[in-house]
């Protein structure tokens, strides 16, 4: 056991401050890593905030970890000292469900184990996430990261990276296709850099016009006004794959007309109910929606090597942890291009 | 052109009676039809109430249409005075879109015309159904009709049938599938008895326990009712595909709860509004609702002959089409098993 410094919420009101936590000694299992960077993902403050009323406190946020292997097990063969290496949103799983066996271990029939706020089958009580100076994870659960890339803007790719890469490749996004993102915040970013790199036409969909601009940058196509009925209508029953990244409910009914026929629109942000849905919008020409959790490791890594091949990384905006509750402020009013990345020195040095 | 008996409503508030048509004389294309049998759907009664205010007046309803070939247009090869044949839902489509060269008229880009109440590209005006002496269809709806299968019980197929058998084909239903079929009425007597002759352990999914005698002598394996939570958890996450016949509106999260990951459930009753669907239903698992419109010609053909050869027809009450008007009462009511079809005899004799 070694006591690590990080940054806590102990109940749903308190600000994040400094905490002091335990990370279990490697087992012939485990990777030790030395966090260099975590981002700020929209999930933390709902975790902090306890909006899914599943909150255990103290909350360490973090799922989106980048860092250096410090030590690893004696069976650990795939990562040695100094590897730059990655931590998304699970740190184990049962391995022997269907879902884990196809390596879906984020659809793990017995429930994965999330970075923070999960059962800890180690300590007990439950995990804590990577607001944290070092983590010790199981091999299994731990990802190469290409050393060409930027690699203070890589730790997204943790989350916002595989969330919306991984409904894009299971749908078989291919060249040519013409694919559509909903909504441009740190998912809606990283689906149009994805679906760019994929060789597809991308179209940005936006309610605000404001937004065309940087949609462009990141690689989009054409910005479409999504409140411009005469720009909805031209774009009417043409797109062969929908990514809904709007992190909230809404009314999807405008989206169903844009599918065409057998075509599928993926909702990864809307946890919550959406407005009621027209049964003849799917009926009328065999229109699907579906959601998308994540990604499994395996997916996770095909992930990461593409970002590799393609050069792919977040836009990211610096901050030390000193002032991680102001950027959660900043994150709820989507006042940040288009993720928040702590830089951990900040932690290690304060 | 041939003047011939109908029955038709004169508007939204009428009751259907004796009504004279004109059908055009045979093309070389076409083929004239002496209709037997035609059953009554429940868009029959839509379309004659205005429910989807697009009525024209008058309407003579019917699309599920059985009958003997009487005369054939010179082009014609497949087809011979004396063959028992079928019409459906559509006599035309634009043959050159998209759809129309994938076999998918029902979705064709430029408006398939249905059997009723669509503008006729012949006469001007409307179409007129199968509640009528006889039809005169372009050869390529025009459908073979096993002469094995009891030829009363037929009709049906045409719309009913083909409505359940194609998401179950196009979704790839096969043996030691679990699939459920939720609602027990035209719809989905039809799905039970086509999961079960593809090999699928079949699940009927009602609110109404005192359909479960009915529903396993259509074929269904098990029954589970709907408003029973504990039998709902049992199943929970444990269905290959759910045939979703429900006509109207209602809450589909419940069903959503009995899919597996990965697993879709399709709609082909509902062309209303859903109570509002929760994302994390969808989300969590990767599961998908979808739609699905009757079928296309090819398919329609294809399911006639499964129909023969797994010996499968409706279940029907035969009435005179003088007791049309108490037949649409008793739908409403859901007071049929399972389709009422017309004997065209009372018609022709009337």
């Amino acid at each position: 056991m070694s006591e690590v410094k990080a940054y806590a919420a102990s109940s749903k009101t308190a600000e994040l401050e400094p905490f002091k936590l335990e990370r279990r000694d490697i087992t012939k299992e485990d990777v030790e890593i030395d966090i260099l960077y975590c981002g700020v993902c929209h999930s933390d403050i709902h975790t902090v905030k306890n909006d899914w009323k599943n909150a255990q406190y103290p909350v360490v946020p973090g799922h989106e970890i980048v860092g250096r292997v410090t030590e690893v097990g004696d069976n650990v063969k795939n990562f040695k000292e100094g590897d730059l290496v990655g931590v998304g949103c699970m740190v184990d799983s049962c391995q022997t469900c269907d879902s884990c066996k196809e390596d879906l271990e984020q659809y793990c029939e017995n429930g994965a184990t999330f970075t923070y706020n999960s059962k800890d089958k180690h300590l007990g009580g439950h995990t804590f996430g990577g607001y944290s100076e070092k983590v010790v994870v199981d091999k299994k659960f731990v990802l190469n990261v290409p050393e060409n890339l930027d690699i203070e803007a890589v730790a997204p790719l943790l989350c916002a990276g595989i969330t919306t890469f991984s409904p894009l490749n299971h749908w078989n996004v291919k060249k040519g296709d013409k694919v559509g993102v909903i909504g441009l915040g740190g998912l809606g970013h990283m689906g149009i850099k994805f679906a760019h790199a994929m060789g597809a036409h991308v179209v940005m969909i936006t309610t605000s016009p404001e937004k065309s601009g940087d949609a462009k940058k990141l690689g989009a196509d054409e910005v479409l006004i999504s409140k411009d009925e005469e720009q909805m209508k031209e774009h009417a029953n043409s797109f062969d794959f929908l990514l809904n990244t709007v992190p909230v409910g809404h009314d999807v009914n405008p989206y169903i007309g844009l599918l065409k026929r057998d075509a599928t629109m993926v909702l990864v942000g809307a946890i919550e109910p959406l407005d009621p849905i027209h049964g003849a919008g799917l009926i009328g020409s065999r229109k699907s929606i579906a959601g998308s959790l994540i990604g499994g490791i395996k997916e996770t890594q095909e992930m990461l090597d593409f970002c590799g091949k393609h050069n792919i990384v977040s836009d990211v905006e610096m901050i030390d942890i000193q002032n991680i509750n102001e950027a959660y402020e900043r994150v709820q009013k989507s006042d940040v291009k288009y993720r928040f990345v702590i830089d951990m020195k900040s932690l290690k040095n304060s």
